[in-house]
């Protein structure tokens, strides 16, 4: 294959056929309205799943179910972000519990030594844009890896089952789907797997479909944990069901990198910061003159403005489709295309920022936990 | 070396200036006299030492120290657990700060997959020998690796050290003290370390110079440990000190162990049995014949019940001495020396299981932490 798709690197142009039938990501089945009714699922961005059938029988049949999702404290938080925020939304309406691990034992081992950064960043850039964007602290349990419960029982539990998990996996399976190895990644995943199974202890919710979104680079993580899962007879755990988003473009087309203000656009980027990175740098999918444009028209689909209408910000999608043709057929130019993107995004922020400022006075509120 | 000294194996003649060469362990400095009055310290059963003189500094100048050291709660608890009991006991009467661990979570990611009976043994077996031993609640941490603590705080805190841990361990470093590796010894070592370093937080005692008497065997462990303690930066731990003790032969004069009972003597072993065991296993340094004996003598270093008294029962060196010369002369002969064994064992256990009656109602003032 000449893409590479690891929890470290995700690189080349994705093949997502051949990535499901390399991981073992089936598509996505029949989904109920609920489903179907966020432009997510329904145009196929999130576009595979392992298990979802529970879920969806949950949601049918009015039954209990949890969606647990973690994040990586660092840097901001940023439209490749949103997507799962956008989700953890959707399941929290659909009445999940929400659990949210902040990974900063994770972050600790891989290259962010300095602890109090990182829980900052979790609450500052994390935790304040998911309330903006619309999660409520009703049936939330946002926490840290290393500080997880302020019930000693639930603390208790869930590390002892991240420690019980380490019998269960082997060497060979480790480097088999992450490649190169350290102590600090085996603690990382068996945490991980903690953090995915633990809702399903008796301390917790017991028993209990979990749903599971991730980006496409997260399944090995997910067939590690779904693999200790099975094996770990001390507990009698539902399978996982996981579903998996694609990647977001960076504004460049190439990666979108929290190291690189800009590739992407962060939720708290200031609407003239926005606009000037739309405008200087979203990579288009037209023609190099207006003429040439007209005559052969643009292509949408690598153009990075009509991505995030796609993605974000255009959710009607006959609205979506007009823009579509309109572009292809060279109707619509990249500066007019970029213009709607513009005053989209700018409707976003200016509402989000307002919604940021409140969100700030809920935080607390999430760390009662 | 013709002699193999790990945590998972240790057979051959053992050669203790060899040893302390290889591990880098340190002989006995001149000790005050609280423990030249212990005939462990006195007699070099306990033979070696890394950093010990912080303990002794700390009772000189009766400062604040710690005693920490972790059990593994599988089989009978019999005499070759009963020199770290006696240790224990000892520091607790200095005024140490006890620290138990009962490595649960590290047995079962080696080879005990039932929780229950790991927990069952844990109390039965060990705490309840150690209360009828002289350990007193007052001062004493004994915990499980899987359920640190009904703290909150200080359970998070726990647990979030030995995820920490991770980042300053290497592979190369586990396989060169370690040997082969399994994601469950990873886990086993971090956590151990988190044992080893944490009573140094500020939720526990804070930085405290903390005393960890083991067998020899579990150098590597130490090893580990020291480094990842100078390693992790976000703390800032005193170096732990360290005291070995020799291994205590098995009665047939090879390894004693758990998993046979005719190597050892169970501290819940009848009078009867104990007897029984010494008249027909206890391995003699004794010559064929009482006419051989009479004319070369015994030899008191390879005789198991020599050892028994000079390790365990006849802590007066004179009379140790006259026994040791006597056998050797040949004036005593094997079936006396078993016989002295015989009814200070006698005696031992017929107090003992007094002490352990009483000590099962006190159970759970220590489960109470």
């Amino acid at each position: 294959m000449n893409f590479k798709v690891t929890p470290w690197e995700v690189k080349g142009k994705i093949d997502y056929d051949k990535l499901m039938n390399e991981f073992g990501i089936k598509p996505l089945p029949k989904l109920p309205k609920q489903f179907e009714e966020n432009h997510l699922f329904r145009r196929n961005i999130i576009f595979g799943q392992r298990d979802f059938s529970r879920i969806i029988d949950a949601i049918n049949n009015k039954q209990k179910f949890v969606m647990m999702t973690g994040l990586m404290p660092s840097g901001k938080f940023h439209l490749g972000h949103k997507i799962v925020a956008d989700q953890i939304i959707l399941y929290q309406s659909l009445g999940a519990k929400i659990y949210l691990a902040v990974a900063d034992i994770e972050a600790y081992n891989s290259r962010h030594p300095n602890m109090k950064e990182l829980q900052e960043t979790a609450i500052k850039e994390y935790l304040t844009n998911y309330i903006a964007l619309g999660l409520k602290p009703k049936n939330c349990d946002f926490y840290f890896q290393s500080k997880r419960s302020k019930d000693a029982k639930k603390a208790n539990a869930y590390y002892k089952l991240a420690g019980l998990f380490a019998r269960h996996a082997t060497f060979n399976e480790f480097r088999a789907i992450y490649g190169e190895l350290s102590p600090g990644k085996i603690m990382a995943s068996l945490y991980q797997a903690s953090d995915m199974f633990h809702p399903q202890l008796e301390e917790f919710e017991g028993q209990t479909p979990t749903a599971v979104p991730v980006g496409a680079d997260q399944d090995p993580h997910l067939r590690i944990a779904r693999d200790l899962g099975t094996r770990m007879k001390l507990y009698n755990f539902i399978q996982l069901s996981s579903t998996y988003n694609k990647f977001i473009q960076g504004l460049r087309n190439d990666k979108m990198s929290s190291s690189d203000p800009t590739s992407y656009i962060a939720l708290t980027d200031s609407i003239e910061e926005a606009t000037k990175k739309v405008k200087k740098y979203a990579f288009s999918g037209g023609q190099p003159t207006i003429d040439e444009h007209r005559k052969k028209g643009g292509n949408p689909n690598i153009d990075v403005s009509y991505q995030l209408l796609k993605v974000f910000f255009e959710p009607d999608d006959k609205k979506l489709k007009k823009i579509h043709d309109d572009y292809k057929s060279g109707k619509l130019l990249t500066s007019e295309l970029k213009s709607i993107l513009i005053e989209k995004l700018t409707n976003f922020l200016k509402k989000h920022h307002e919604n940021r400022r409140k969100a700030e006075k809920e935080v607390d509120k999430f760390l009662q936990n």
